[in-house]
């Protein structure tokens, strides 16, 4: 079969809401790039933020644009000198295309790259029949994960970063935030001796699923005090690590609270505007530890997701609760806007 | 119900294979300790070797003595300035006894402290109706977990030390003797995600209680070669970690060589006399990481067991496969001596 | 020499600024403690705020006490059971009276236990002839170290533990605020490999003194801007850690935008109020740690100390510029208040 | 100034001890290659293992050959697609040519690659008037470092990786061997805090180095028993740890036994042979840790190395004892034979 020369693509056509699914020129790939045809591509909270323009949107990205970073498909060409793939690989691909000589990149940080440039945010992405990658991106899928699975596997890294940012087995967990990325944390934790989990959210829809993913205890923040319901959990104690994946302002006081003296807060979720902490009460007298998260460790947190994945110690399929063919695309946007559902996917 | 004058205790009464279940008086808590009223007693590797005389302890050890080390059981009597306990409490209890004023006590390492006493070897053991503890080294047990259970805590925290001297969660494991603290190191493995969790041993009676606590492969070292197995199951790469469990001593030539380049190898078995290694292609061009692994961690390792086995993540149960009223004493060491057993407890 | 029955002793009688040098009876050592001769006692940033009662002093404290933590003295008394300490010996003492039964203490973190007393906050301290603390308390200093220097060791721990929260040798630095413990960090540093390290104050005089103790760069934050000062002497990286000793508010949000990517910022400085963070783009996007430090690990960071101090690497005699006898307190307190100096001891 | 067709190049023309001057061709560079005009290239105890042709070397290497895999010099030529790098350049490089797919590779362990190629073993190396390295190999020099220092930064990396393997400021350091990088490690030491700092040799020569470069102590171990000798210089506690960096059988029983309760033992050196040790009695009872160090982290230890040597916190000049034109090379390698020297360099 032979690659066409137009494609369907989601494209952010000009500032503001919305996006258009249009035929475009199939990219080529340049020196050591390949061209990927997308079998599976899955929506980021980012690319909500995209799709529905937020401030932070409005701030980084150029339009056109084909937004989307998620993906999974085969190989379909390959640019002069890229090497270490083959036409008819089955892969993913690490979304953050780095420098190479940052101090960062030079030093096993490459996913703090001081020059980085993210697929579908700064070049071409993925909501689109085809996408063009380095091939230093490319991640080999093994053959029998299902490509809805494969796509999931970068923000699954998100996840695994922020879980292991510190020992995690025998460990108590406080989750603040059930989206995608917070449910396969709680997986994660499940799988991995943490106890107890306990996970908290406003949507009752996603507490069941944290339920159902593993979690010991929910708490729903719309109506329980999640700081002293974790205290009394833990026997007044405090978690041994809060993983704050929700963003919310609110939420970060309460993780600074609800962990145990010495305990850590690892952050993943990204608050709007500033927020105002209580640092001497709250942390400095405590001795916590707070832990920023980006992106994720390349390619450490791909291999860590395969060994759970691979051997089934974590099963990711109950955290996609909805599949979309592309054209439908809006539908599946409006649906993750409101919250009731797990991870969303395109298929092409 | 007043404690009596006089106890049952099973004496090492001279140098000498054999044991001897005496009448003796029952010993008095001085200041700092307690008296414990002993339920049930578990036989360590170390009393086989105290029962059988090996050449370790006919170094160590003075005779007559009460040797057992690991228990579970009640408080009957508080020495002067004994605090943190109270007569009746459900108890067992660290078994070394440190110095507390050492470098290594000083500063979170008492479980190397270099004036060590031990319970059982250097004073008076378990393995008997009455036990004097230090209240320092008493450990509360939550009042749902069985005697047997509870006993076995000690030898459970030496497995926990060793498991978790580096990282678990998605790493790739070979354990080496399926002994009862390998068993129990394969259980906490399964149950901190790790994968693939290989398991040798001799024996296919403890081969078998591997895979049914969770070893993915087991390898019989009788009949194969485990380093090319290991390196076959892991597509060539070697695994992330060996645990040493086994004290042979061609299981740790075999343990640097089935470690990938910058794994980690952990020994907690002692071999008998010298081993030879090449170091330098086995260990240094590797990059390797070797740790040695002796007592547990206070009480870091009494936590980290109390979640695995609180919370259900880890069942103990399977690995106690005998028990014995104490009378019968010899039929449970001629069992431990056979390694046709898991963990044998003596009931008092 | 016999102890006399009454002392002269600095105590805070009653709520509001000041304090009043009173003869009061010398305490006796209760079972556990011992009672020592105060030789030198050091003033602490604390003690001014004791001094002057601000708001943390008027919530925590209640009056009559005897302030002050930092000191050195011979034991004069033993209190019964009092061990691995002799009349005679010269001591300093860890400040922290610690519960020695909560999960912190049991596991190596006692400097955050939960159930902590301090000495001259909580119970009676030493700016007195004589102070009582519990034996397991004290520190054997070496006969050869200047009382004064002895006395210091204490807040010395305090830069111990800030500046090793992670690796230093090699790694680039920048102190906010130079007081004494800033001050103390610059010299631990310089001794550390840290390079360069660029240490930042209001005062001209401090600066003065972090270029003397070993600082390569020192910002005057009057007249520069500290970040992008910083970036520029980092060829626009950043710095690998940030120590934040001022407890001001803006430098918080200075250290979070002077670190490089994937650094670390250090707080050890209070800062009062809550503190308005962008922590998307400051923290999580940069992928950075942020640590809260308190107390000091006991006994690692006096075990620290010694070496230091003993072997000459660190000569903290420079950090101490004042010394009064007691009966001028008034004078001493009015010192630090103005901040134009570095350590103040009293003589008794 | 053009590059010329022939160069000189020193030569390991067959199998056998020695090696011959002669001129060959100048190479040309690959895609993703530079071509470096030498200007100062440093002998290691690797290119004497291969002009004298030890076991190691017959196992190893191919012939005919160029050797010599340390230096500094000007970058002349780039091969296509060479980025990052441009004419002109004074540069060195890591002579660890890794393969960038392999499971070590792509998680920060690239020093310890499994398809690993290395400059002057596997591939031509830089003992001659030009030589083709990989423009990701290249290290920038900064301007103001003598080409000799520049041209030993790469063993200086493998000081740097043994030194910092674990905490350094404030501990007790032992060093087993004084050749080139044992003597840089007690440089290292001595600008990051470490104390005391023990040196051990068979040479007067160099042990008069090592106290000259910093070392505390020395010990002859001619005469001197270094393992008591340690212990009574540590008041009978052992060191935190002793970096093994002469090879020798004997040494690496002393180390263990050197070592504190809980210490490190860091192994650079290379034993010829297998090393018998008493694991039960030297290693596991006494918790301690022993690391393998090869090659050097790519390229952690190159910035840490410059952050040393651009602040001049570490002198490596005195290291350097001797320098020699190319056509001497007889004299050079029969000098490092004979141990009386430091560092030796070749001029081209």
């Amino acid at each position: 079969m032979t690659t066409p020369s137009r494609m369907r693509a989601l494209v952010k056509t000009a500032p503001g809401a919305g996006a258009e699914l249009q035929v475009v020129p199939v990219p080529r790939p340049g020196p050591g790039e390949v061209l990927v045809k997308v079998a599976v591509a899955s929506i980021c909270g980012t690319d909500v933020h995209i799709y529905e323009w937020n401030a932070w949107a409005a701030g980084r990205m150029r339009t056109p644009i084909v937004f989307g970073h998620e993906f999974a498909g085969h190989v379909v060409a390959l640019g002069t000198g890229a090497s270490g793939v083959e036409v008819g690989d089955y892969v993913s691909a690490e979304s953050h295309v780095i420098c190479g000589r940052c101090y960062q990149c030079r030093t096993g940080q490459s996913h703090i790259c001081r020059s980085c440039s993210i697929l579908g945010v700064d070049r071409q992405g993925c909501f689109a029949d085809y996408v063009v990658v380095p091939a230093a991106n490319v991640w080999h899928n093994p053959p029998e994960l299902a490509p809805e699975v494969a796509s999931i596997q970068e923000p699954f890294g998100n996840a695994v970063d922020t879980v292991f940012a510190d020992g995690v087995p025998g460990k108590s967990f406080l989750v603040l935030g059930c989206g995608p990325i917070g449910l396969m944390a709680v997986a994660l934790l499940r799988a991995s001796g943490a106890t107890p989990i306990i996970a908290a959210d406003l949507s009752d829809y996603r507490l069941a699923m944290a339920m159902n993913l593993g979690a010991d205890h929910v708490i729903d923040a719309k109506s329980a005090d999640t700081v002293s319901r974790t205290l009394e959990l833990t026997g007044g104690e405090g978690v041994d690590a809060v993983l704050e994946m929700s963003g919310a302002r609110t939420a970060i006081t309460q993780a600074l609270k609800a962990a145990r003296n010495g305990g850590r807060v690892t952050m993943l979720g990204l608050p709007a505007g500033p927020v105002a902490l209580d640092l001497a009460e709250d942390f400095v007298f405590k001795g916590l530890t707070l832990q920023g998260i980006t992106g994720r460790h390349i390619f450490e947190t791909w291999y860590t997701a395969k060994a759970f994945l691979a051997s089934g110690r974590v099963d990711l399929r109950p955290v996609i609760t909805h599949s979309y063919p592309i054209e439908v695309f809006r539908e599946a946007f409006e649906l993750a806007i409101t919250g009731k559902c797990g991870k969303i996917v395109l298929t092409l």
